[in-house]
């Protein structure tokens, strides 16, 4: 079997060399951060609000779909049902990005339409989204935020990925990567980039991103993991700050190679 | 009676230890800087399109609320009505951020609705947006930008406070805090921070935070000016160009202590 | 004649002087990063979302207008038909920045209806843009980016000045400015501006400020190019990577001298 770094190395190289375009549907929030991110690491982002438009993207040269809720209103969520119907006719993996579910209605039963409309490659969440796709309330969720620790919903991601028929990545201080049988953990990060708004959502886009270019979903999230959370690690020993942080989180997305990677990455099979 | 830099090193302290929860309805330029800013100084932003949802937070974990109305069109009006409204019933309390209210029309029409519907907690807004809100028009507004002196719009910003119930931070190259009776001026600030968009409509939802935790809406505009001002001479003097400021402006808020604040504060009582 | 860096130096030296007001509809990923290099340079950016206020501040104080479809949706199109009317009725440039036009249909359609209306002092485009504009498929496009060379797009971007009555900016590895007789090119610029998004965005932005103050927008055009191309290759050499890149570049915008900028443009007559 593959040790985890090397697939993580391996996804890393594929993106580099197919610069693969993820059309993002995402919040007003970080549109530009997720940008900057995936041009950062080797990816080429479009942001689209036309329903026309996202259709001729999608049949023509898109090769990955991020849906993320953070701001959602009943036109976006027209748009994401257009673009995970075209996603699906065209057969291009998309991402769930299920900000704040579970604590705020609305965007939750949009999620559950759209996962039983056509299944996402992957989903992203914290614990208590996580939970919220369940349809269990996490008391302790806070807008974005939550103190349910990741480790204590590994069984209920496991449930998820096998509900949903798709792959978890739960992040928390430590990330868990699920496709309902095997379980790997990723160790990265620092607690900095929780100061930064749109870490999680870019998280998203990159995962997204991986997909494109993955062998399976699966590897794409252990791939996601491994580079966002040794960026971080790189950026915060660098930048100890939220401010200066972004740029030189940016910069390590840039200067990462995949050897770098695989020797920085601590992922771990459960 | 409390040294006014004792006053915003204590909300400060209070920022940091409660972490407020910041609903912000704001204009679609500055969402990323806002969110990013709240972070830093250890608040919790949320950002929301849908009445609904908006409903939910105000009721579930939301600690203020701000309403900025730089790019405002009619769905956002009306998801404005529903949060000022949300916030009267669960008794938070909300800042108004006027963005170039008198030299627009429909912007001035609504902020007087919102006000009259709820007074808000406090008003933030330069020379020209204060008188906006008077009903008197300052020829000189350009924008965001007014050529009037804050100083001369001391006794207008005191006259709005009594007449609307509320406190009022005039901000300019010196900032005045008012609630109607007592006038607080604050020194601290560059002329930087004018070059970088958004430093005062973030300011607007720093202004929000400190309402959640102050004793009185006029320790938390005692505290917003202050901690803006003495943030943005801290990184003034660190970065001293408009591209570099952000990041070290960020990377101010989250360093400084509230003893170095209260040092650093240049605060009076008129 | 004019020798093309002394035009630049003039150009810029005017926008310091009369810091020209800029509305921006624009779209929501580079909405930010326009407002902070427009206030870099010396001007003013005002963004706004409704068609009375978009009345209201073109008929008091703006001095030009930028429309750029990259988010574009029917109700943005309606704002951005005000707001060319408007400009029109108040003899104020307007700037095309035809954002991924050719590859998507709709805003293909919305672009054209604008051109016809009222046309544009100025269309800033790459290769494909231009291209897309004259009604020519570029099978290279893959979301705002093509492959093909802006120097084999000089004839079609004379077309398309003279056809609409404009000055084109075809941007690419090399910057190309015609009014449909005269021919410029601008050199400066760096591979690494294109990792960082919203930098042609930008620069649209750019170009609408340089038409509010310029004798010409062929001179706009010269001018536009050279300040980003300059400022660009002034950042890289100081910031490497593209997360560094953005303040670096925004630092060079406020930092550089019409001296400066006359020494350091690298820009011919062809």
């Amino acid at each position: 079997m593959t040790p985890p770094n090397h697939i993580a190395a391996a996804v890393l190289q594929q993106i580099r060399e197919q610069r693969p375009l993820v059309l993002c549907l995402t919040n007003s929030v970080v549109q530009n951060f997720t940008a900057n991110l995936l041009l950062a690491v080797g990816a080429v982002p479009v942001m689209l609000n036309h329903a026309g438009e996202i259709e001729d993207l999608m049949h023509s040269c898109a090769n990955a779909l991020l849906i993320n809720v953070g701001t959602l209103d009943k036109n976006q969520a027209q748009l994401m049902q257009t673009a995970v119907r075209c996603a699906g006719n065209a057969n291009i993996p998309w991402v769930l990005d299920p900000v704040a579910v579970g604590l705020l209605r609305y965007r939750t039963l949009v999620c559950n339409e759209l996962i039983s409309a056509n299944a996402p490659a992957m989903i992203r969440g914290n614990a208590s989204e996580i939970l919220g796709l369940l349809g269990i309330t996490d008391s302790t969720a806070r807008g974005t935020e939550s103190t349910t620790t990741s480790s204590n919903v590994i069984i209920p991601a496991q449930m998820l990925a096998r509900h949903a028929s798709t792959t978890v990545l739960l992040t928390g201080e430590t990330d868990y990567m699920t496709d309902g049988q095997d379980i790997y953990s990723c160790a990265n990060g620092h607690e900095l980039m929780t100061r930064v708004t749109g870490m999680g959502c870019a998280m998203g886009a990159l995962a997204a991103a991986c997909t494109a270019v993955a062998n399976t979903p699966l590897h794409a999230a252990i791939a996601t993991a491994a580079i966002m959370g040794t960026c971080g690690d790189i950026a915060a020993n660098a930048a100890p700050h939220p401010g200066s942080l972004v740029p030189a989180f940016l910069d390590a997305l840039d200067t990462i190679s995949p050897t770098a990677l695989q020797n920085l990455s601590k992922l771990a099979i459960l």
